[in-house]
């Protein structure tokens, strides 16, 4: 059972998860130091504590407390209870679907634990973009991926806005990071996946054509500025291209990822 | 020849056009009274000037002149020059990219040119969210669309942020607004296009095998929050779906038109 408690000055110590939710910077020293990750909305904080993740506090306006009341109902957690505006200054910006929750940041799964049983991986290099990062988890989810590997600078795909535009995919879809970036694709290949890296280098061949027949696959994914790094589009199975009209630069990452799954879901 | 005019005060009533980037209702307002639009970056505003659109004016930090002078020599605008702090201050935000142009907004081109010999055309009805119309529009243009209608409401391509995640694609891709929500679907199907709602709905057939062998095709997409309205699904030829894994809800309404361009590509 949830304990509420009303919170009047916006300067109360209890609040410290919730401090600064813009300073993209701070967020992230301050999240890892202290192993927590903020679900914002009715929905994300729904989905994260039915997937099991376990709440430090929760923060909201008294008008979202019924409609989360059975979530709450299942918490020990406290439920900070403040106005609107009061959140505001907290946070810093204007918490547009009520509800936040601070949770326990779990420790990162094993790799092999993250693939057992699975036939279709991503893995996404340096994405620098949390909307690309929620984006490629939430269309993944969605199109028959199994499994998301990061490289160890990699984007946090908790980060706030990662999970929000996710839907929490991050939270049903099995991931983690590989700690060797230079044998991360070498050792896919070991663990009997063909690695097929999304690029526009001249030797790329039609995905659809890369991915046929294969079983187990996985999908390589790079930066928004330079695209992947020569280790890993050398150290792929294969160079795959989605065909784009002439004169055009590149496709979105998120874009790139929901076609590359949609084809490689056919294969 | 561009004039160059040194600014060192913030309120200088000649900025008029670059204040106050971040207040999107705002911005909405002046830049339909004023028709202009803003572009942002040093790509983007090369890619705005070389693609026909006439600049009212210029915007940048010293730095960037040399980058742009041959942008900047083929015009007759002013180039307003200043600190980055000082155009901080103006914009309400760091331009990180350098360079912005205001540009004439032109008239909005009649269907009937827009639709000139296009086979593949999107229409998209009443999306909010700038980010997802520019992502719409980069993937539409990379992956074989030919024109884009929008729906009266449909959020504004030219609004800045739409032009920078669509990397100035709405620049080439000719596009405008329908007239007559009611009868934008039964017009299409009478200048001989198969229209076709994307949708959840339950009598929605794979697009794969809703596109096969047709000839001049619209792919209709709805807003983000409640998807296409009864009149448009229902005034549509045909009602298709991107098959997802249960339990899903949707895909982002750009990443589902990313997966239709390319289903239809190959139709
Ligand atoms: C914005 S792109 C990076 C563009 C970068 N300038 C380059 O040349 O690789 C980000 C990532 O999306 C994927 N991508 C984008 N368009 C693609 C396409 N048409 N085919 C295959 N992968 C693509 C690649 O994995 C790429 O690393
Ligand atoms: C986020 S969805 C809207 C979801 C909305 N709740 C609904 O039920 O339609 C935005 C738009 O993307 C398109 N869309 C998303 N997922 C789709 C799918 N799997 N198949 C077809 N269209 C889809 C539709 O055009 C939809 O209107």
């Amino acid at each position: 059972m949830v304990e509420l408690v009303d919170i009047t000055d916006p300067d109360d110590p209890r609040l410290a998860d919730y401090r600064d939710l813009r300073d993209v910077q701070l967020r992230q020293t301050l999240e890892a130091e202290h192993g927590l990750f903020l679900a914002e909305g009715e929905k994300v904080v729904r989905r994260a504590v039915e997937a099991g993740f376990s709440a430090r506090s929760f923060l909201m306006a008294p008008r979202w407390l019924d409609g989360l009341a059975d979530v709450l109902d299942r918490s020990d957690a406290p439920c900070f209870v403040l106005a609107e505006s009061l959140a505001e200054q907290v946070t810093g910006f204007h918490v547009h679907r009520g509800a936040l929750a601070s949770l326990h940041r779990p420790p990162p799964l094993p790799v092999e634990s993250v693939l057992a049983g699975a036939r279709t991986v991503l893995v996404l290099e340096d994405l620098v973009d949390h909307t690309n990062v929620g984006a490629v988890f939430r269309s993944g989810a969605a199109l028959g991926v199994d499994a998301v590997l990061l490289a160890p600078r990699c984007a946090d795909p908790l980060y706030r806005r990662s999970i929000k535009v996710g839907m929490g995919a991050v939270f049903t879809l099995p991931w983690t990071r590989v700690a060797d970036w230079a044998d991360a694709l070498p050792a896919l290949s070991r663990a009997g996946y063909t690695t097929v890296a999304l690029t526009l280098a001249d030797d790329a061949v039609p995905l659809e054509d890369a991915v046929a027949g294969l079983d187990k696959v996985a999908l390589v994914l790079g930066s928004e500025g330079h695209g992947l790094s020569p280790r890993w589009e050398q150290s792929a199975d294969r160079r795959a291209v989605i065909p784009m009209r002439d004169g055009i630069d590149s496709l979105n990452v998120a874009a790139a990822s929901a076609v590359a799954c949609y084809i490689t879901a056919r294969r």
